[in-house]
């Protein structure tokens, strides 16, 4: 998606450590424009009219799903992160590793909103290793719905999460792949 | 809001211990017919033309500034929640006691994303006890900028917040307030 490579090279910065900086339009402030193009971006990439719920993860994957949700007319669900085991209530749950707490945490959703008859398109900003992604399919799964794919803004491509979820077949929509990312230096993989 | 309020009674619950289920349909599921229709009453409680700025906090304001947002063509910033101290950058702080985490957090936001010029509308999913606001609120002070109101969807009104922000001088519209919450029996403040 072209708008949104420009808008990266624009406005975004690679820190050191790899960390994409993308909090003038996406997940800090966030450009409702841009975001409604996303939305459009993803409707012509997956089969919005079979989609029945759009599922992401708290925090910064809830404006990329609401604007979807509002755009398609769906229902959308954001998984909840607890850093805790104790949780009650009658939930799926899958531990993930997170790197921006550094410990694992656990993504939960309410078995009352995913339906065995659901078809789920799952929605996030970033996808590097791919472990949200996966925690995400894994509770739909648990749930007997259908994934219909993963679709994500950024893609850290050197990361190679995104492509270890293809081989497996999983279908994954990325608007941007960053294939390298060093500070002042971004290389986009062609698509 | 009737359609809120009648949304409430049908889909929502209250636990013994006074929480407000609304899981349903605003900050676990999110139903994006009703959430454009909040958009749209946030839009006759609020004068959007001189809004530059909405600003909310992770993670369920998130979804409500998004249609706000999209609704009215402004950008939106979500302060980020930091259960450590130790965070850098140039950032806006305003610690608050998180109900949910149970004890203090720190609400943050980048400083070049406020600017004095602006004119902020703060919109939230909750207002109970008012802490979420009144760091929200007290971030739009620090930098200088307009706070021109605090938009909610649901108030508890039972806990106060909200009227300890009115009769400060605040101006705070809340889409449903909650006079009395038991289980199996809300009682609405007619407004």
């Amino acid at each position: 998606m072209r708008e949104l490579q420009e808008r990266i090279l624009k406005d975004g910065a690679v820190l050191p450590d790899g960390i994409i900086k993308v909090g003038a339009f996406l997940n800090h402030r966030v450009d409702p424009v841009l975001m409604e193009h996303i939305a459009a971006e993803f409707g012509k990439r997956f089969d919005m009219d079979k989609v029945t719920l759009i599922l992401t993860a708290e925090s910064s994957g809830i404006a990329v799903a609401a604007f979807a949700a509002r755009k398609f007319g769906k229902p959308f669900l954001f998984a909840k992160k607890a850093k805790s085991k104790n949780i009650s209530g009658d939930v799926y749950r899958s531990e993930v590793f997170s790197h921006t707490y550094r410990k694992p945490v656990t993504l939960m959703v309410s078995r009352e909103w995913i339906r065995p008859s659901d078809r789920v398109l799952i929605l996030d900003d970033f996808l590097a290793n791919g472990a949200a992604a996966r925690g995400l399919l894994d509770l739909v799964r648990q749930s007997g719905a259908e994934p219909l794919g993963i679709g994500c803004v950024i893609e850290k491509g050197f990361q190679g999460g995104g492509d270890r979820l293809r081989a497996e077949g999983v279908r994954v929509e990325s608007l941007a792949i960053l294939e390298s990312a060093e500070p002042g230096h971004i290389v986009f993989r062609s698509v």
